[in-house]
């Protein structure tokens, strides 16, 4: 039986009839039970007594009612299910949790089945899947290379068949890395935007959770459903509404940074460059424009994370069963905790501090960028080669990934293309806190190779049309330029409109007002601001002004502004002159 | 010759010719230096040499092009001013800046004429006023008592009349408890808005530079002036526009914190009960509502600032000289620091991750709230009592300012009234960060005891008047509800409206419209909601809808759906009907 574990499909195979969830997870459990021995992937796969409890939960429901009903997904052990062990891959640290995270809560109540708890590098602690005493876990599709980690396992049960999506975390790349080499969608939310009440930490000031989709659609879909304000976690934060699903929508161009040659590293794989180019091609495609980005400082916030204090983060984790215990902490993990007594208090406020320093470049080189677009990894490596040298081949994987959550990005590894030996290669889009949406829409369009039927939404900036004071160098536009709003188009109305000069003033304010018979294009002029701003201009506009849509000569509608009929009163029609700027000069 | 210092009396006679810088700051100069052997306001008075540069700056300059044209101010001597000595309070610590401190800079360039370094507890390290080489600073009015600090000079040369506004620190209370002790007022703004570019830190992550002055609306103007985000400072933060001086505006009745009686202390004092009271009930009569809060977690957060890892902030600045030259820092200084060395990593993330969910129990405290206020000080204490006990007297100061910057929020202190003996007694406003402009217009109206002139204005949250399907309960309201929106008022619009039942749906909308004539009042309900998510609102609705201002039956304005005239083409009229929920009864 081969049935198709995407969302939709899946959703469309239970409504049909042709399977049960009960079937179809107990399918998957065998298959799970039967790719174990090689894979390593799961801990523990859930007894079919175990399972019980969630497939009847569901007897009786109405499919419509549940958004991910029945839905199989697999959960790193390092994340909470009521009942079972939480292992975080040491024996010795393991507990049975009584109440399962947040995350793993919300997806229940949503319908979705867990399948099991799956294999990481211990303690979170690796971008490789080799580092777990119940076993390594090898690639999907080239068994000599490793799967990626920390979320080892949880990639390989989307990629190899068994769940519909899983659940990683991620710290420093490991929900990113294990999706890049497995064809997967690694979603790696803004901090805080997926609650990490009951996660095991690594590093609390930057972990996140995360999820391995076989699609982008998926991601969002997912993402959507559960970013939530939780009050268990303290760290959790409040998405903003305009970074909700409903961001697929307006196809328009992007601006996409690319590294400078300089920045970028392969590791002397011959194949990344070409690839990587083949990538940006593609995004070119789609309607974006490359901008060539210096990610300096993007990559010495990243080497704050392993030589700095963030390894006490760590250490506050396991650092205790550590010294009791030290043959229950495996001897990789061991060596990267044992710098963390010797870091002071001082030394962790300063490296605080420049990492603020860092940050301040990085969001300012992001500025007028949609996205940043970078290889997920460098160099894919061999069992045998991070066999020989683990440290220094696991820090290599994280070349491009270890300075995202330090810098309170949102980012999302999207599959790209194939090596020649058939091992996945994929990139990774890059964004602004608040943008995940954002970034997966254009990691969808990417997947889809067309901006149709899903695209590209810019949505923590608003549009916004102005025809009177507000236009470049006019009396009102410091309301926008201090707001932080740029230029970005200079057109005209549809063919739909009236222009009135307005009784009353100084500041003099024209009313554009649609008709159905008799109107012209208006001179106009498109400007885009912060989302989160847009609200404290609209409280400064009086009556009979206010903002609507307005359409332009493209046919498009964007926010702009528009005026009550009852103002117009004592106005005079300046139609025929065009716009607000040719009464201006007539008036002189 | 008496001047009145305050910024638009300045001005005034300025403007009228009655005095010039010139006249005006040698004369102050002159006063201060007959006040500095008793009160030891000054570590460094700007000779005449020294001054003349920024007099001559201004020849032939227009008063109206300057916004602080002449204006005297004084600089706390961890703020830097090119080319006089930083001190710090420590002579061993000093260094001589090339470039003054970005808000120094501001100042200068707005006209603003700099008078000299003022003295202040050793590296800000202190509230007192006493911790100084330079000589212990005196109350201004009762020369028994501390000037309180560690902003001491600062204060005094406002209080003492040599200076309009002054310049101060706060990372734990420094620029409101010498406020609250000399009848000033005293605002610290949200940590970012001033830039702390060319200041020395004390704890780099909490340090804050405030300002003293006579009133709330100077204080208004200043922060107006000077907020900006500073590439200097990566601790620099835009300020939201809704932020800026013009939230002076609407009364409103607003919703204030008042501390539960077991969380109150005032140490023994008798009269601050008495003193309190009368200031709630000051509140009460501007329209105030007092809400009781449980201040314990505002207080837990506190102590981490002296028990905790932050001490290790300060030494990283002063540590290295203690190290090589004890002799060089004051004994009380010595003791503070020398807890640093033993804080590790892990207790410093330990320590953070506390004050993380401390602040999250304060947020939701604080939810709903307008502001909350506290006294500013528990208990004044004497030199004599600050001698005999200087560490436990000077924490006592601390009760209700230490956890202000830990938290990220925004205060001012106000004066208040006057103990028995004569001396200043005030309290302090405080709320969410980027709430300053709307605490400083409750700060004015405290003072003035009157909501007119200048009235209470919300500025971080923002009110829409809805009258169709976002009503509570309808088909839309969850978009205004996921975005924190809350219901505030059920009531009508003033009798000029039509309502009609636009054409198309569902959703079935309807459009309210002004009329001239013929008009009706409207059933409405006004919700409130984060400024910085109506953007997205509007985003979110179709043509012909829109938001202007729409009129309520007690005849105020705000911000509320409104609808294009061309989109009435097919629309019912249901005016008579009074309002949608009416109209949707009917279809039923």
């Amino acid at each position: 039986m081969t049935i198709n574990l995407q969302l939709d499909a899946l959703r469309s195979a239970y409504r049909d009839g042709s399977i049960t969830p009960r079937q179809l997870l107990l399918n998957l459990r065998d298959k799970a039970a039967a790719l174990n021995p090689d894979y390593h992937l799961f801990i523990h796969l859930l007894s079919i007594e175990e399972l019980e409890p969630y497939l009847a939960a569901l007897d009786g429901r109405d499919i419509d009612s549940l958004p991910l009903y029945g839905v199989p997904f697999a959960i790193k052990d390092n994340i909470d299910l009521a009942g079972i062990p939480t292992t975080a891959a040491c024996p010795a640290f393991a507990y049975v949790p009584q109440q399962s995270a947040t995350i793993v809560e919300q997806l229940l109540a949503l319908g979705a089945i867990p399948l099991g708890k799956t294999n990481l590098d211990q303690f979170a602690t690796g971008l490789n899947g080799s580092r777990s005493p119940y076993g390594a876990c090898p690639n999907s599709v080239l068994p000599e290379y490793p799967s990626g980690g920390s979320s080892a396992g949880s990639s390989l049960a989307v990629a190899l068949g068994v769940a519909s999506f899983s659940l990683g975390t991620d710290t420093a790349g490991s929900g990113r890395v294990p999706a890049g080499l497995n064809n997967l969608v690694g979603m790696k939310a803004t901090k805080g935007l997926i609650s990490t009440a009951g996660v095991v930490p690594a590093c609390r000031t930057l972990d996140c959770v995360t999820t391995f989709t076989a699609t982008a659609r998926e991601a969002s879909q997912l993402l959507a459903l559960t970013a939530h304000l939780d009050p268990r976690d303290e760290y959790s934060r409040r998405n903003p509404l305009w970074n909700d699903g409903s961001a697929f929508g307006t196809p328009r161009p992007f601006r996409f940074g690319v590294p400078r040659a300089q920045d970028l590293e392969f590791f002397g794989c011959p194949e990344g460059p070409l690839l990587f180019g083949d990538a940006i091609d593609r995004l070119k495609a789609l309607g974006g424009e490359a901008v060539e980005l210096d990610l300096s400082p993007f990559l010495e916030a990243a080497r704050l994370l392993y030589e700095g204090p963030w390894v006490a983060e760590r250490y506050s984790v396991a650092g205790e069963l550590m010294e009791q215990n030290p043959q229950a902490v495996l001897p990789v993990i061991r060596a990267v905790l044992a710098k963390a007594p010797a870091v002071n208090g001082v030394q962790t406020f300063r490296a605080q501090y420049r990492l603020q320093a860092l940050k301040a470049l990085c969001d300012k080189a992001l500025e007028g960028l949609d996205c940043v677009v970078t290889p997920t990894i460098g160099r894919p490596v061999t069992l045998a080669e991070l066999e020989a040298e683990p440290v220094l081949r696991n820090s290599e994987l994280g070349y491009y990934t270890n300075f995202m959550n330090l810098l309170d990005y949102a980012a999302v590894a999207v599959p790209s293309g194939f090596m020649g030996n058939g091992l996945p290669w994929g990139v990774t889009v890059f964004g602004r806190a608040f943008t995940d949406q954002y970034l997966l829409s254009v990691a969808d369009a990417f997947q889809h190779r067309s901006p149709a039927p899903t695209t590209v939404a810019r949505n923590d900036r608003a549009r916004l049309v102005v025809c009177g004071a507000h236009l470049d160098g006019l009396a009102l536009n410091w309301q926008l330029k201090r707001r932080g709003a740029t230029l970005v188009e200079t057109t005209f109305s549809s063919p739909d409109y009236q222009l009135y000069a307005l009784a009353g003033g100084p500041p003099f304010r024209p009313g554009m007002v649609r008709v159905k018979d008799g109107g012209v294009a208006i001179a106009v002029e498109v400007w885009e601001l912060p989302s989160s701003e847009l609200g404290s201009f609209l409280t400064g506009i009086p009556a009979p002004l206010g903002l609507g849509k307005v359409q332009l000569a493209d046919g498009r509608w964007e926010s702009g502004f528009i005026c009550e009929a009852y103002g117009l009163e004592g106005a005079v029609d300046i139609s025929h002159l065009g716009g607000w700027r040719a009464y201006l000069t007539g008036r002189r």
